[in-house]
């Protein structure tokens, strides 16, 4: 396992890594704010304010939810209050598109030199986060043999810069815990492309589907963070890692071939809270 | 910042480096359950209960309360139900001398072969990974001049450790978060001179008193932790760290001498939930 839930900054986990080149290009840009959104149970926006802190400029979050009202006790919405000079917009999932574009604009009229990040961090600057995440383990890994690397997908920026980065070394499989397969398969193609990593189709690229649906706590996920937890005191989250994980073993079990795998833990342990 | 709070079992924490040693004496003596206690926000009681399924033995855990019931929302109580074979036990803090020892004494009765560790894991077993720690800081610290080492102080074990593994070479001062400085100077003798470390009186251990109780949730404590959070991203625990870090911050206010000093992060950031 490539524990970068134990990443030292900002609760850890993989946006911290996308959030080391946001950071720089913000500062380059010399944004006073960053606008951003995600879910209640979103380790970017989380990252994104204590980055905004620790810059010293504003952010402005708006967070999705399903369902009649945001679950306002969500522990990443209780970490970004530790920090200062963030204004959060609640806001229907369903209503997202419009509600972001009218947003921007107003930001926009007010002349706010802001710096917009999509979910999840999904830009190829973010993404040269993990081309350095797939170096560190192409040296950490250099003499374990290893047949296959699994992940959790959301967005799929953290696939395309590994992929980029350990540029076909070791086969890559993301498990997607929000999309479809085929949506995920695109996404990372078009980032790929756009960060000029060139020669992969959508049909190289592997995504697994996860049968348990984003945000459910069902008891299969709950008896695998136990069995992780007891064996090796390692406490998965449920809404990206225990789901993923628990594919990945499936999936193994299927696939006697691969002896030696890394799972890439990604983070998100607030949401065990 | 020496970040104990990132050791990768468990969640992290001082109590984990205690229990490498707690666990090889469990094995040797080949207990199958270990007994101890904590208060509801104990991080030893988590640690305790991964590590009894880490070794596939069973834990009872007596938990301590103030007031009219338990908090069973507490984070370190919601993480321990992620294990098995626990059995819990609340009883009222002042009622806790006779309640463990007429549980004990049903437990000899069975003839269970238990593990008895008292509060906080306070033994010169476990001790011993802080001089594990205290070798790991020299290492690291060599050529860096350090003038201190400030860290919380619960039942002293941790300082022993330290005091022991740094045998002078840098001065130490604990900052008890739960207890009066003279009792905490007593414990912390007394494991030393159990362990066989000589030429310590109480008058020679560094411990501060903390301005702030228990379990207490001040104003200052929750901007010290936007604070350290804004400026570095590292979220302090509200229980031990946050607090002796402000106690620490204060003193080298008045000990303008001090130019280089690390403060050990114990870990506990369950407790930020």
């Amino acid at each position: 396992m490539k524990r970068d839930d134990l990443i030292d900054f900002a609760f850890g986990g993989n946006k911290v890594r996308l959030f080391e080149y946001l950071a720089a290009d913000i500062i380059e840009k010399k944004a006073n704010k960053i606008i951003t959104f995600g879910s209640v149970h979103s380790n970017h926006t989380r990252v994104a304010a204590i980055v905004a802190n620790k810059l010293g400029i504003a952010c402005d979050l708006i967070i999705l939810y399903d369902g009649h009202s945001p679950d306002s006790n969500a522990p990443n919405l209780r970490l970004i209050k530790y920090c200062t000079n963030i204004h959060l917009e609640f806001c229907p999932t369903d209503q997202a598109h419009d509600f972001i574009d009218s947003y921007l604009d107003m930001q926009k009229q007010e002349r706010c030199n802001y710096y917009w990040i999509p979910g999840g961090g999904h830009t190829t600057v973010a993404a040269q986060g993990y081309i350095d995440a797939a170096h560190e383990i192409l040296e950490q890994a250099y003499d374990l043999n290893i047949d296959a690397i699994f992940l959790p997908c959301g967005t799929g920026t953290t696939q395309a810069g590994l992929i980029a980065g350990i540029n076909n070394q070791i086969p890559i499989y993301g498990i997607t815990v929000a999309r479809n397969t085929k949506r995920c398969k695109k996404e990372i193609e078009t980032l790929l492309s756009q960060m000029g990593y060139r020669y992969v189709s959508g049909s190289e690229i592997n995504v697994l589907p996860c049968q348990i649906k984003y945000g459910d706590k069902s008891e299969e996920v709950q008896s695998l963070i136990k069995e992780i937890c007891g064996s090796d005191g390692i406490m998965l989250d449920p809404v990206y890692n225990a789901k993923s994980f628990l594919t990945t073993k499936h999936y193994l079990k299927m696939n006697s071939s691969f002896r030696n795998v890394i799972y890439l833990n990604t983070g998100g342990s607030p949401n065990l809270f």
